[in-house]
């Protein structure tokens, strides 16, 4: 079965979920041609609002997420959902059964789940992620979900490109405090205390509102003062409360000149994602070249040379051709 | 006051510790010459003894490092300390006063103690430390210990490029599975249990125990099982028998090939950092030249071009030297 990538395309953006599938698997896979699926899907993107949805393990994201979905659906707004799973082995874009944990998604073509997991080092996931955030708006989702399953730093690096970003915090986790140090607070746009209806959250609301009022950075002054929500995921208390605070920070983004930034700042960090990888792919040929990074680092060891010898004599090819003065 | 490179390294060389200073100054700093500083002062290391130490803040390590100084020092083996501490503010090369926390180290020539803060990004601290590594091998140190301040994921990154790495865990802590979560405990060559005097040390021991047995890494077949050692630090109970141990440890990195293994695996990381770090500067130019990042952005994001279009347009002048094909 062959799909050329010009149907696709045109199948995806009229919403076919089939299409939409394919395209994402074969930007996971980083199918031949991929790139260029990608730049079209980029120029039939509207901008739809992207959500990040953060917080330690337990702390209810995807209850929460999908308590968020049906809220949107109650709208007639369609969803798509991206689980970032960077701890699952890569199971390569033949899988077409992407995960559908959400009961209320069967059978609902105005939501689309998929899980994304890690696949290359240096950035392979954001670029994956801010790809599939593309297809998804390409084939018309309105909000677009991204879900980290656990909080570690790619995660986390992949959710604040969000345009809204919600940070879960269950109640007395002392969950606050590590959060700070590991920086997670302060790319919140919301914080959500989930599990509301447990002992200790009105402290937990507590010391966040502390930490939003101890923010160095002015936020009232920035036009957007960290809110704080508090939900029960599990029996949806809260949730459209939550959706009220979002459609409010996404009015804040479109009536300030944020939304711009954001989108800025998104689109530099992607390209400086992308070129990353290819240098690295360069790198790595030119090394190849050079009889390979075992030989080298032995040269090293045996004091023939010295590593910035070595790392010159890698970066010198490229150098010449930026015109550069090669020393 | 200007010193050459040449007298400089000669002076180093002779074991002065102002020129050994000044050298990790002009590392740091990264002064005109600073490589080819380093590339001669590589052709006249001798593989020092580089010890690597870890642990969460509070786990004892500065006291444990000045203990195990004084242990060397009382064989009368010369000592060079690097504080790896990248939250301080980079304080700059004019700056001589480096830290001396050790009391026992002022008014002895046989130690030098250096605080190394971060610098800029992609790995410029594990360069710098690298590089000062070398300094000091140079200057005639026989033990180099890297002590880090906290825990954080680039201090590790540095520290398990040591020849022997030591984590400290200290006892009912709770530490051990947090750090097998964060990947400290498999970069141990021994666990230091300090603050032994503690309650709950026992335990700690044999929570640590319990994961050297179910490590999935054969250690034994490896030739090196992470051993464990008890020490107060504060009044020098068992630092002897972790001087002893890390003898050991040394040991079997000379007889068995692991020492090598990890001297080339050492040299081929500072050779990608290094080349990662000039792609990074090459990157930038070639990114102004085509009018800066914020144009680029911006032309993404009013869909004039798409971020892989852009990512080609900066990365195709360095193919094109490379003998690559050009799409």
């Amino acid at each position: 079965m062959t799909t050329t990538p010009v149907s696709l395309i045109d199948e995806l953006i009229a919403g076919d979920q089939r299409a939409l599938a394919l395209a994402i698997s074969a930007i996971e896979d980083r199918k031949p041609g991929y790139r260029e699926l990608v730049g079209r899907l980029h120029h039939e993107t509207t901008d739809a609002h992207v959500i990040g949805v953060t917080g330690s393990p337990g702390s209810g994201k995807s209850t929460l997420v999908n308590r968020l979905a049906e809220f949107y659906r109650s709208r007639d707004e369609t969803v798509g959902i991206i689980a970032i799973d960077p701890s699952s082995p890569f199971t390569g874009g033949a899988v077409l059964g992407d995960r559908i944990r959400m009961s209320a998604a069967v059978g609902d073509d105005g939501i689309f789940v998929r899980s994304m997991s890690a696949r290359g080092s240096l950035g392979g996931l954001s670029t994956a992620t801010a790809d599939a955030v593309k297809a998804m708006d390409a084939a018309g989702k309105d909000r677009i979900i991204i879900e980290t399953v656990g909080a570690g730093q790619n995660e986390i690096d992949v959710v604040k490109t969000a345009d809204s970003v919600l940070v879960l915090v269950p109640p007395q986790s002392g969950d606050a405090v590590q959060m700070l140090k590991a920086g997670i607070l302060e790319i919140a746009d919301i914080f959500v205390v989930n599990k509301a209806d447990l002992d200790g959250a009105d402290r937990t609301v507590k010391e966040l509102l502390d930490l939003i009022e101890h923010d160095p950075i002015d936020q009232e002054a920035n036009g957007w003062s960290t809110s704080i929500v508090e939900t029960v995921a599990t029996d949806g208390t809260g949730v459209d409360d939550l959706g009220s605070t979002i459609d409010t920070h996404s009015a804040y983004l479109e009536t300030s000149n944020q939304g711009i930034e954001r989108d800025r700042k998104r689109y530099a960090e992607e390209v400086n994602t992308i070129v990353r990888e290819e240098l690295a792919i360069l790198l790595e040929r030119e090394i190849d070249r050079q009889g390979g990074i075992d030989e080298l680092a032995e040269a090293i060891r045996i004091r023939e040379t010295d590593p910035y010898t070595v790392a010159e004599s890698l970066v010198d090819p490229l150098r010449v051709s930026l015109g550069d003065d090669v020393d």
